[in-house]
């Protein structure tokens, strides 16, 4: 089996001032891509899903009941989400992205938090008015357990889930 | 628990030519994400990274040992990769991407095909020529099982792997 290499130094790092500034821009994407688990065998999956934050600055998502997703996180909230930036040009290994170790949790419809998550949600993603009330649709709370923020090659932090407050 | 709506219908549709146009054109991607299991827990993962095709077209990243991921699907290859375009404008909800249900192939260092993957990867990863023959980086094959093409909202298509060859 292929093994790492124990000569060369891991890179990552305490956050500072400056790794958490570029971590709070990314936390302020309307996008994320997010691993989490099959049911049945376990495999990770992988998809798309809209992201924010709630009123309080904690990540928050809005997806379906027919994204496999919806029925992975029901069955275990284990998850991981990456945040980029719009990438222009250059090499992408080197353009900032943060990932998350995260947990969902979902928001009940008569959860009395709910009015104000989808308040807060539709000033930012206004194209959700269409199906935000939809039965099947949920307000997904995703809760950092850490964070680690890749800032180009040999460049990564960790983050606590202090350092990820907006 | 939440629970999906049975009375809205699945929207995944078997692939036709323009969805693997589509999803030809999403493999040509010079990065992608990636989903994959912590060894220790089971919990997902998720990274960026290079992407690439081999010579006969097949899915291919080159990755450091240095990488949680490297580890990671050493212990166990089963992986999902999201391939996606540069996002322009509007929601990205709405914006192509490609789902692969995938499993992981480490190349050996000594494996006969290196030297034609290395040179094919290079013309299109030229940066890699700085770090691609450090001794803990390994080109891994991404082995396609089956591929999820989202192109839209309620618009997804399933993909065999000979859908996926270029």
């Amino acid at each position: 089996m292929p093994q790492s290499n124990p000569q060369r130094p891991n890179p990552v790092q305490p956050a500072d001032d400056a790794a958490r500034a570029l971590a709070q821009g990314l936390l302020a994407a309307n996008h994320a891509a997010l691993s989490c688990l099959e049911p049945e065998t376990g495999a990770p999956l992988i998809s798309r899903i809209a992201f924010g934050l709630c009123p309080q600055g904690l990540p928050l998502t809005l997806i379906s009941g027919l994204a496999p997703h919806f029925t992975a996180l029901t069955a275990d909230p284990r998850c991981s989400v990456m945040l980029t930036t719009a990438m222009e040009k250059g090499d992408p290994l080197t353009h900032p992205r943060l990932m998350l170790r995260a947990h969902a949790r979902f928001v009940r419809p008569d959860d009395p938090e709910r009015a104000a998550l989808r308040a807060h949600w539709l000033k930012g993603h206004p194209k959700a008015t269409l199906y935000v009330d939809f039965p099947d649709f949920a307000f997904v709370r995703l809760i950092p357990e850490s964070g680690l923020l890749n800032a180009g090659f040999a460049r990564a932090f960790r983050l606590t889930p202090q350092d990820l407050r907006a």
